[in-house]
């Protein structure tokens, strides 16, 4: 979610009920500490930030974490070890994303407070073993004692439904809330994950850090050179440097990467980031409340 | 399920109140005739067939489906317009499998009766979008007015209720009966699948039919192959023919194509289909249960 989650969006996130969270990852230290003291500023709930740890100045967010005195860390990209203690001495809670089992356990061993499950449908960086978040999850579950969420190729209460069906005790929607009225990314960015049909997205740059991006012209240059044989340096230099940003934040649908998650294709409108937390929740319970009636008829 | 499915397990099947499958594919025009004979000796319950298309023997094995009043066809890589007509005038039941919804409309349109919608966590052959059954289930639902199966990822009661919260009919599980006691899966190929782990399977040869198989030995000699730029015909050289019987029939786990799903991982033993028909429908009834009760809680 970096360049798509600020502020404004963990913020309504937060008042609406959900867990709001701001992605750190595309933040520069002085723009996390504004965007801190903005959210603080607006919500008196909880909220998360995300560090993913293979981004730049994760010393420097850390800090700003203490020094905000940010409830729930969550942590990406990268070893638990790193910070959790540090963190858990200060009295935050931590959270840490997997993408196996394997990594789950290790999470809780370096002491973490729960795992966010990530499926192979998820948009952004992912896990190289390819496991959807239906095999993933019940996997997570039976391999861990702390609190999962599930995320990865849910955007409705139909999902939610599912991924507590399979043992999740919660939900983390990302691509959902890039395209609302809060997000910070580009409206051209916006128009285009409403413009996403089936198999608009793809895994790719996997000898790099695999990652879900949608099919533009960048990822047309990134076919090309794969069929020219290219290697993981020259693939690195073909990425360069700031595609993200320039994709999702500057609107550059062309030459940008544009990360989004397979779910894009159910995702058809730009509502408020509460109207969304309103609509999983009404829709989650009426599919629980269906089945039981279904299982429940002689 | 291909070398796995024959009279035996799809008996056991039937008999244990599921719809127990024969899985045509591997088989000649008279080894077909006998397994129908045998299963038809063996039950008394409903039963289907299951014919991809992309194999030969196709237009013998249809008389024969016609010949044996079989009930229920399932129709699988190719075009649902091909036998469907022809089934639904004999008074035959047609289900087709898809892997999007756009396939799934073009099935209804074709006039089938259900639509078996097959995520990209799928073993054996599978479909390019690469859509997980976590997206692809809501997807196909909202495209068609017919009954959905869910397939793809599903082994236990918790991804049935999942897929049952995703709007899906009813489920289709491959990899779970692949090992069982009556499986005609060589016993080399069974222990394989209890062995595999997060990460096994991969779905490859994309240029071709893309089709997900454990990584073996020849899984390797494919990955040696890309790296050397191998192109399609390349491909179907080192593929050859008859791989899928010499490993999944044949128990050769070097050089033989073994076809699994993702779940592999969550298979841990080898019990009847009896038992895993009963473990599956227990298991999922307790899970929609204890969702009931936790969402009735203040």
């Amino acid at each position: 979610m970096i360049w798509c989650s600020g502020w404004r969006l963990a913020a309504a996130v937060s008042n609406a009920g959900g867990l709001g969270t701001l992605g750190a990852g595309s933040m520069y230290p002085e723009v996390l500490r504004e965007h801190l003291a903005k959210l603080k500023a607006a919500t008196d709930k909880p909220f998360a930030v995300n560090l993913p740890l293979l981004y730049p100045d994760m010393e420097a967010h850390v800090q700003t974490c203490l020094d905000f005195k940010v409830p729930i860390v969550i942590t990406s990209a990268g070893s638990p070890r790193t910070y959790t203690q540090r963190f858990k001495e200060a009295g935050v809670t931590v959270m840490h994303v997997v993408s196996s089992a394997a990594f789950a356990r290790k999470s809780q061993e370096a002491g973490v407070d729960a795992v966010i499950a990530e499926g192979f449908e998820a948009g952004g960086h992912n896990g190289r073993e390819e496991t959807t978040t239906l095999v993933l999850i019940p996997a997570v579950c039976d391999a861990v004692t702390i609190p999962v969420v599930a995320a990865g190729g849910i955007a409705d209460g139909r999902g939610m439904a599912a991924a507590l069906a399979l043992g999740a005790d919660a939900v983390q929607l990302g691509s959902r809330f890039a395209a609302t009225v809060e997000s910070s990314a580009h409206p051209a960015f916006k128009a285009e994950i409403l413009a996403a049909q089936e198999g608009s997205t793809q895994l790719t740059l996997k000898e790099l850090a695999p990652v879900r991006l949608l099919k533009n012209a960048f990822y047309q240059e990134i076919q090309a050179a794969y069929a020219q044989g290219a290697d993981a340096a020259q693939l690195a230099a073909l990425l360069g440097r700031g595609r993200a940003k320039r994709g999702m934040f500057e609107g550059d649908l062309l030459e940008g990467e544009l990360e989004i998650g397979q779910v894009a294709q159910q995702i058809l409108d730009l509502p408020t980031a509460g109207e969304i937390i309103e609509r999983i929740h009404t829709q989650c319970l009426q599919t629980l409340q269906g089945l039981h009636q279904r299982v429940a008829k002689p």
